[in-house]
């Protein structure tokens, strides 16, 4: 993979456990453009508060990554630590202390070891000649049981570019916990007002359309990096390029969003669940969260249960509006009820044997207007349980 | 126990499992005051609409109940079913349908199976000579493990009453499957304005007060029914003896509310939430149910780990106003976490040994004004998921 002027590394800083890779950093060679989403967890963690202050010039040059360790609940000190380790980083790099934006995932309200992450900057800087995108992928990985990457290459008026992420999370998704990260970048150029635009959008249509548990981080950012090295003339809004890189830009976080989902905590299911005709698309995005958020539901899914009620009683709760004689349900292509009520024939056993495949898809037709949603899932399962039970030992 | 005027009934229709009780009525001798709140859920179950509709004239004679089939998602055909089997009980009775309410609890989306009711109808009836009020209790159950009965007497003008309630739900709590229900009777006589007043105010800090597992049912309905047969003057608003009523009455229904979290699906902990120095008395709720319904928190409590960042990160995403820098937290009365931070000491290993405990609370002080709420909730163990993975096999 191809992504010019992007420099990448990652070492063992003894803040996990030992063995795994704890600290990362990306570089641009030049000054990217940058823009991030962060949680709106109103409890925040200390690196979130620092790089959303940063982001606001609308600029980035490096990104500092800790896994293990959330830097959450820590008061003034973490903030201490957050600027003071992205100071470190900056002028090792010889850039400004602002162009660095920070990061953190992993155990809430314990201070950061903040002797072991100084220790360990010089072979970090010093690794950026030989790191690649993989090495900060894994360096990431909290429970996560994979590295989650992807990328795609598109043109603009002739010249080739990249867009590349990764992402970590698989619990606390929609989240909390494990906490979601992700960072994009590309070499592309593309102007600033339509980066940030296509970026947000994107975003509410992955990243902000999975969950896992329903818990929300104090961590969760998603930054992209975009530094123009690919050599194009700035993509515009509205004009063809722009179309193309913001498909690639949503099939690249589409990508990682599902690839969240499937690594969910415990989970041995991978449901789509699309809502059709509510009122608009908040009706629509709410009663699919709620479907999706179903304690009842997720572990029907995983009894491989075509218990279709609990789905219905799920829409009801939402806050959508809804006149229950106008439901109906399908798991892929097997009508389970109609009008509100149980469609009957062998609909039971075949779709019963729908919620046997790992992968399927939950379609809730309102039966009042127009808006759509669709949100990725997975069950709840005892390995879920067991995984959340014992986090900290 | 003696409650004045009401008979008890109840048989084995062949709704549920053979050898289980599954049909019960309640009868007053004659009319009483009656109030009732039903489930907010859009979709609601077709007694539930019945009953709705009917208790609009403030009175009731007769309660019908089924446990097994929730008659939800039941259409057309649900409704008819309600209004028949009603209609079977006011016949037998001599009373009017509109006297009679109908509740039904169990499976959402299967139609009842009105002939065996139909058939059950005169032993159900004849029963009413001989029955109790824990023969309710029993025939009610769905996933619950024990029956949940509260009585409490006291005296108006120098005259003895009692108040007496029944509950079960187990699961779906803020409820969703195995469904809440509670009735309630009192051969106190009560002004009509004032039962209104308390009973609702009652059922807020009871059972709109506990939580299992987030769900909401289709099918949720407390009941109360006063027939004055003790004798008293009516009890109104503002007298001595109002106190004394909505004190007995709070305490009967705390206690079928706190017996529903204990017999929660799965449930290992019995956990009191309480939040204080919130903005107002609804913010700490929004703080108190976000906790209590938290997965991640809900797991922890289960893996008796005093994880206390899963708690602060749900109150952030409660939508309570919350500065971080103000909140504490405590187990019992060992504190773990001040303005913000981990309190640091030996307060992890004490708030693990409180964790290990059956009962205990969690308190977080938000630190911005007056408003406080307590919640009571379970944990989230593995025992939850097999329930609710093969909940209908």
């Amino acid at each position: 993979m191809d992504i010019k002027g992007f420099q990448f590394s990652a070492v063992e800083a003894a803040i996990k456990k030992p063995g795994r890779k704890d600290l990362a950093l990306i570089f641009s060679e030049v000054p990217a453009q940058a823009c991030a989403v962060f949680t709106v967890n109103a409890v925040k963690a200390a690196p979130v508060l620092l790089s959303m202050e940063r982001i606001a010039s609308g600029g980035a040059q490096a990104l500092l990554v800790n896994s293990g360790n959330a830097n959450a609940c820590t008061g003034n000190n973490g903030m201490v630590v957050a600027r003071e380790t992205s100071h470190l980083v900056a002028e090792c790099l010889g850039i400004a202390d602002e162009a660095v934006q920070v990061s953190s995932t992993g155990v809430i309200g314990v201070q950061m070891p903040v002797e072991r992450i100084k220790s360990a900057m010089p072979a970090l800087v010093e690794g950026l000649s030989s790191g690649t995108l993989d090495d900060i992928a894994e360096a990431i990985m909290t429970t996560d049981t994979f590295p989650k990457m992807e990328a795609r290459t598109g043109q603009a008026g002739g010249i080739s570019y990249t867009v590349a992420g990764i992402a970590k999370g698989a619990g606390m998704i929609m989240p909390n916990m494990a906490t979601m990260l992700s960072f994009i970048i590309s070499d592309a150029a593309v102007e600033a007002g339509f980066l940030e635009t296509s970026f947000r959008s994107v975003v509410e249509s992955s990243f902000n359309s999975i969950t896992v548990d329903g818990d929300m981080s104090t961590n969760d950012t998603c930054l992209i990096m975009v530094n123009g090295m690919a050599g194009n003339s700035p993509i515009t809004a509205g004009s063809p390029e722009s179309a193309v890189f913001e498909k690639l830009l949503h099939d690249v976080l589409l990508s990682l969003a599902k690839q969240i989902v499937k690594d969910g905590e415990g989970a041995t299911k991978f449901v789509e669940v699309r809502v059709t005709g509510a009122l608009h698309n908040a009706d629509a995005k709410r009663a699919a969260l709620a479907i999706a958020n179903s304690s009842l539901v997720k572990t029907a899914f995983f009894g491989q249960d075509a218990n279709w009620g609990r789905i219905f009683a799920a829409v009801g709760y939402s806050g959508a509006a809804v006149d229950q004689s106008r439901l109906s349900l399908s798991f892929n292509d097997v009508c389970m009820a109609k009008n509100g009520i149980f469609a009957g024939g062998d609909s039971e056993a075949r779709g019963t044997e729908i919620l046997k495949m790992n992968e399927f898809t939950v379609c809730v037709d309102i039966g009042l207007g127009n808006g759509t949603a669709t949100v990725y899932t997975s069950d709840l399962s005892h390995e879920y349980v067991t995984i959340n039970a014992d986090y900290r030992t």
